[in-house]
């Protein structure tokens, strides 16, 4: 008998012994929760960590020398340098010790001399907003001088004056659709309009609501762009099968697909939510990753219709998001976030602060770094110069890699992508050949997973099938993004795709 | 026609011009978000917030000089000092180029010496760990050398190796409950055991998950005890009425109780949990809080009844929870924890960690803080002296103020406590007289909420209504955390107390 049969055995045996119940298994838990899928973090990321652990073993087992996670927008996991302003502040934030250090007379110069006149006056300014320590709980909507900070930003960016009130800090822009699609999923009737491609965070936090995701497909051909009469249709399709849509996601500067809504567009989309009751989300954390021209809010182009149409735009309700994970900043692993809600109750805005409440407060430093990231440095300031610098450095690089990624895909037989307007992905379309479809069906994988699979197996480039955001049935994407530095990869993923197209 | 009747007149004309929707209201969003209740920030807190800012405007319209809040567990709002090696190691974390700057040999040493050499390696092997950056996302489970921290310290207090793959490193341990409960929650059949009083954190979670919520009553008379006779009647009862009790939580030490179990119950629990095959959530977020004799985990109990009985307690599944926003640390804002999963199929395993990667990972410094607690500096490292210092001057102190207030409490007509042996709480009964009981209601109060209310406005001392934690039908009591410093403000309540049972 081999001596695994015996312990299986044993194990067996023993477990005849017991009194004990059995164990959990998929089928006692919650559905919603094994439905929801995401992708960004699926199947092939994972098949990719498992090769880095296979290489620390073996390097010579795989035909490249490292993995390149081009699956996930997390710029500093790819060597992306932290803003030197940002760093400095926190770090006083955490020992304010260093700050007094700092202030008193006698502090050597060469000391002094790492710390801008303005990093320390910063530091003073925000410990005072916090009261007295980052590790103190705050209010649940967040320390009101880093909400007064936003209000400012948002005030000067749109040019229609903003209320810290109507702002919430929260752990990256993720919690902050938590909360509202919480609030919002009002049982199995209700409906979610999501762009597809979309994140899939929304489909997720739906599923695990019980709530109703409702697909508007972008067009491809039309830079990723959306077709509000389709839009009121669905709505429509939707009213007559008993599903009340409340609520309609836009993310703009577009995740996965790169593109930019025209503010003819916004307009559009503003008179839809308008006109059926819909709560409007629009995710704007690339707000700063705006390649072609200035990044225009939903709230900018909301304010004016108010402005200009007295009255008829005064019931729209808008969520507007934010993050410091995305931008130049990057600064994902701290967990910064707003979200401003426009036009809601005094009994609904009470809802949204409960919600808060119950876990209590999102990270403090990671509110400090929202108030950072919206009130940078200001011309004048002694840290001025070298934040502009290093601003300018990440979002020329970002623009010029996003180019060279579009252009060498454009050159190739077999996938053609859009021109890249914003964002850190780039969401082209592989034209697969029926050899490829079969091939990978033999495989039991999705066609673009097959694509996706081999690229990872065969260059160590770790991206994300399009099937994990939603495509039109019959086609094929996938995701990457336009952050691993250099264009060496960009050059093995082009010999890779001439193989793959030459042998399927 | 009075001006603000003609103001309604204008907009309600205006809303009829308008071809919008009507706003959504309290009936359109999901029910369960409506009822879900969160009291350590309700009711009485809120009314404290409202003072404080009228104080700032008119600090002679109330009869106190101060706000004291003791609704929270949150010891750094009160003036706490954060442990000194924490924020220095998390300040190198936010700015490596002062670590750089301290590693080069020509530093000098006016600032060398404000950095132990034990606080540099830890920043550097930390950095290590978690590769590149702070401010990238961490892998969903939490960075690997942190979690290998963390199966140390437990394999170190348990005597049991633990691994660290059963390790989820959480935003503070709110997050933690929230996964797995959302996890458990099977729909409207299944139910979850809470203790009574609770952390109102487990009743909110459940609602929003529409759950049930199954209450077993402490014993107050007998220390906040629990008996198993009557948890397993409850189950059956309600396994009588089609409820799938699948869960029970236990808080040890209890929060709002401040009551320690003994070995001898955590054996009952656990075989309650056996036999009916129940997760046990041990929430042991206050382990370092007590103030009679050494923490036992139910972890260990459970290692050595599976050691102790082979293969009777292989089935019993246990998730443990901790924080670094208690015990000594205090940590609150950093939003740092941990929970431990034993016992769970591979299946199961995988869906906790999909969970978690949805909203990506918890924050970095969060993770880094939880390493740092669970690893303090050792004998004869550089930090050692100070730091042992720091933690028994507070633990110190947290343990004469709760005697001093139990003593209080115990020295006065109406009120009744049991003496505290952990936590941050006290949770003392209220004896109120039927005419308090009256005017009580009268003012469309609970008896409970009345005395806190009145406590609050007549010494600024905020407290938390037992109801909101929940109580035994018929008793009041009130949950007040033992931190603020001084004893003045205790010397306050009780001229307040004996007031108040004079005039009621």
């Amino acid at each position: 008998m081999l001596r695994t049969q015996v312990r299986t055995q044993l194990s067996w045996s023993l477990k005849r012994l017991s009194s004990s119940s059995a164990k959990l298994s998929l089928k006692d838990i919650n559905p919603y929760v094994i439905e929801a899928k995401y992708a960004v973090r699926g199947k092939i990321p994972a098949r990719a960590e498992e090769l880095k652990l296979q290489m620390q073993e073996n390097p010579k087992s795989v035909p490249f020398d490292k993995i390149i996670f081009s699956n996930i927008g997390n710029p500093q996991q790819l060597g992306q340098k932290p803003i030197t302003y940002y760093r400095k502040v926190l770090s006083l934030l955490q020992d304010p010790s260093l700050l007094q250090l700092l202030k008193q007379a006698d502090c050597p110069s060469y000391l002094k001399s790492q710390y801008p006149s303005d990093v320390l006056s910063r530091a003073e300014r925000m410990l005072n907003d916090i009261g007295l320590s980052v590790g103190a709980y705050s209010s649940s909507q967040g320390i009101k001088g880093f909400r007064d900070s936003v209000a400012a930003f948002i005030s000067e960016r749109d040019g229609f004056k903003a209320d810290p009130n109507d702002i919430f800090l929260t752990g990256g822009a993720s919690s902050a659709v938590n909360y509202v699609l919480q609030i919002l999923c009002n049982g199995r009737k209700t409906g979610v309009l999501i762009p597809i491609p979309q994140y899939p965070l929304y489909t997720a936090t739906l599923a695990l609501n019980d709530c109703n995701a409702v697909p508007y497909y972008l067009k491809e051909e039309d830079g990723w762009s959306l077709d509000c009469d389709s839009i009121k249709k669905i709505i429509k399709g939707q009213t007559d099968e008993g599903i009340k849509v409340n609520c309609m996601v836009v993310i703009n500067p577009g995740n996965p697909t790169g593109a930019i809504l025209t503010k003819e567009k916004m307009v559009d989309i503003i008179n839809v939510c308008n006109e059926n009751g819909l709560v409007l989300i629009s995710d704007e954390v690339y707000q700063e990753n705006c390649y072609q021209g200035d990044f225009i809010s939903m709230r900018k182009v909301l304010k004016e219709l108010q402005e200009e149409h007295k009255g008829k735009y005064d019931n729209v309700q808008l969520v507007s998001l934010h993050s410091t994970s995305k931008g130049v900043s990057g600064e994902c692993g701290q967990r910064g976030g707003y979200m401003e809600i426009l036009g809601f109750s005094d009994e609904l805005r009470a809802v949204f602060t409960k919600l808060c409440s119950i876990s209590l407060c999102s990270v403090v430093t990671g509110q400090a770094l929202v108030d950072l990231m919206v009130q940078p440095p200001k011309k004048g300031d002694a840290s001025y110069n070298l934040d502009q610098q290093e601003r300018k450095e990440i979002f020329d690089a970002l623009k010029e890699r996003s180019l060279k990624l579009w252009e060498t895909f454009n050159r190739l037989d077999g996938i053609e992508c859009q021109k890249p307007e914003g964002a850190m992905y780039l969401f082209p379309k592989l034209n697969l050949s029926e050899k490829a479809i079969a091939t990978a069906e033999k495989k039991g994988l999705k066609p673009d997973e097959f694509y996706c699979l081999e690229l990872l197996e065969k260059t160590g480039i770790c991206t994300v099938p399009g099937s994990g955001f939603g495509q039109l049935p019959g086609t094929w994407h996938l995701r990457t993004t336009f952050l691993p530095p250099g264009t060496e990869w960009i050059k093995h993923w082009e010999n890779f795709h001439k193989d793959f197209i030459k042998k399927y």
